[in-house]
């Protein structure tokens, strides 16, 4: 049953109608929430490496809207939803977490198999969009997600409402970021005290991984910045190799290795301990590994958004970043308005930005 | 300070003089324990996978006395070995736990690091051997376990005490493969109730696995025997892959998959959940899988004695056995003589037993 009170919103979204070319600020449609949807006005969102991967992708979904890690607040919901009220400040997230499959019962998965992840696109529950451009056509959401537009529609299960103190900048980095970064090493790794870490890839996951690992009491965390206690440079290695010096520095190997690049050598070249995977890699090189390595302790894992199942631990980073346990608004590098999203593309293309934030209502 | 009182004993041992020949039972010296080790008489041993690859491969150690899963009585202690005395039932493994590294201290590890395994040859502290043959010249030893002889020395870190009630033959097994197979599902994959398990060969540590799963609480588990919910017969598939035909038996795929084979398109085919391996690819082929398969929560782990602690963990599942929540016993199919010991390596070669106790007063 559809509540018939609802109307479709009319606002401006950053349209991507071709694979790499600039973002076009549109005037959209955004149809009311379904039955199990809720329709969020998106405050601010970020701009994610995957979002630009998605940009170059020529994909049969375009034009889309791009975006994923945000932060808004609740405008209205539709049937069968519990728990939310227009007015709520909350946080959309490509992980959904039902809490009643056995998924999200089980301790060692966050994929929820209720209202699985999917690339899409179109809503999980019926594979149907609810954005609209001037003329009428349709236009392809992001992971569900769909954040670069002042309105969005989102399911249930992937809503996760935070504290209203909660600073709109760090809430919205919570919603992949912040949340795969800290998740990697404090929920799929479960980085113990006293342990060393290797952090390869010093972007805004690794930088968050670096956190997340700090949080959990590494004493030695090996990469460049944000807590990190020692730096490799490759460029500054001689003839050894950065598995040599970095088993050098940790007696041995590190018990963790977080690849946060995506490149496969990189993957293979990690430590004795876990391997944590976070990047993708670009040239669809398999990762290879002989089988007597995992004999000798070799783990290699991953997961979306680290581990973490969003609507129990998004609240627990939160907290932990108002008591400055976590420091995540360190990387945000970058303001915009909507009307400048292309800037936004343009510096984390040319390697100046870690997070640019970009506020919907300028 | 070596204690005088201990003499080197004459006793049989079966000798492996060169690589793929018969063994030859011969009267050798076995010298006293030197400090922080424990000369054990050998009650009963039995024939592993690992000691064929051993007794296989060209190797600098030859000759040598294979051996490493056996059950024994302590004959005499060294100096500066506390807690054992003469007359205590032991097990003998090639793993070290010191109880005092960061390693053994370490919840994730099983690798002792301040006794670590090797592969040999020579006791672990001082490289050197403790057998020699009747003209006086070295062999070689086998992972410092050495039990294909009446007598044997091992260091005080690889000794695990237990209770004399517990039968020898089940104890003989948890010094490999039980403690491998069920440490593997228990300890290392951490086999969650109610879920889902596929075990790829049923060899005796694929069995014991199964057992593993089962006092995990695992409610269904794929495989052939021995407490196996379901079998698949790779032969009985017709056009289905056997990767197809369990993701439809488990509902998208097993929570885990044990690898006990050593082939790594098996390594590959493994289910979505976490991927255990505990077979070394013959080929030498390199386990390779597309990064992206990581993000979406693959998990590839290995560890040597299914990342049990032998001091820790052979107790309780000694206690296991006896309570028979597991039931190890079932894995021996025959029974010889020292003086029949080849015809161990014969019935393992052909494919007739699972594992074979070697008595060794007879």
């Amino acid at each position: 049953m559809e509540n018939q009170s609802l109307k479709p919103i009319r606002c401006k979204a950053a349209v991507c109608r071709a694979a790499s070319e600039p973002l076009i600020v549109e005037e959209i449609v955004v149809d009311p929430p379904k039955a199990y949807e809720i329709r969020i006005k998106i405050i601010c969102t970020s701009l994610c490496h995957t979002d630009v991967t998605l940009w170059h992708k020529v994909d049969p979904a375009f034009p889309r809207i791009l975006g994923h890690e945000a932060y808004g607040v609740v405008e209205s919901v539709g049937e069968n939803v519990e728990g939310f009220a227009a007015g709520d400040t909350v946080v959309p997230t490509f992980m959904g977490q039902c809490d009643s499959c056995a998924s999200c019962a089980a301790e060692w998965t966050n994929q929820c198999t209720a209202v699985p992840f999917t690339m899409g696109p179109g809503m999980r529950r019926d594979g149907t969009t609810r954005f609209w451009d001037g003329e009428g056509k349709p236009l392809s959401d992001t992971v569900a997600v769909t954040s670069f537009s002042q309105y969005t529609v989102v399911d249930v299960n992937q809503v996760v409402k935070v504290d209203t103190a909660v600073p709109p900048k760090i809430a919205c980095l919570l919603g992949c970021c912040g949340g795969t970064g800290v998740g990697a090493a404090w929920r799929l790794a479960k980085v113990q005290p006293g342990s060393s870490v290797v952090v390869f890839g010093l972007g805004s996951v690794g930088l968050a991984v670096v956190q997340g690992a700090k949080m959990c009491g590494a004493t030695k965390i090996i990469g460049k910045e944000f807590g990190v206690t020692d730096f490799v440079n490759p460029s500054q290695l001689g003839d050894k190799s950065v598995s040599e010096v970095i088993n050098a520095m940790t007696d041995g190997g590190a018990d963790y290795s977080f690849e946060c690049i995506g490149i496969s050598s990189v993957m293979t070249e990690a430590g004795r301990g876990k391997t944590i995977i976070l990047g993708v890699e670009k040239d669809s090189q398999p990762l290879c590994l002989p089988s007597f390595e995992f004999l000798f302790g070799k783990c290699v894992m991953g997961s979306l958004f680290g581990g973490a199942k969003p609507k129990t631990d998004i609240p627990i980073l939160a907290e932990k970043c108002m008591n400055k346990e976590l420091e995540l608004e360190k990387l945000v590098t970058h303001e915009v308005g909507l009307t400048e999203i292309n800037t936004a593309f343009n510096l984390l293309l040319q390697g100046k930005s870690l997070r640019c934030i970009i506020w919907m209502d300028k």
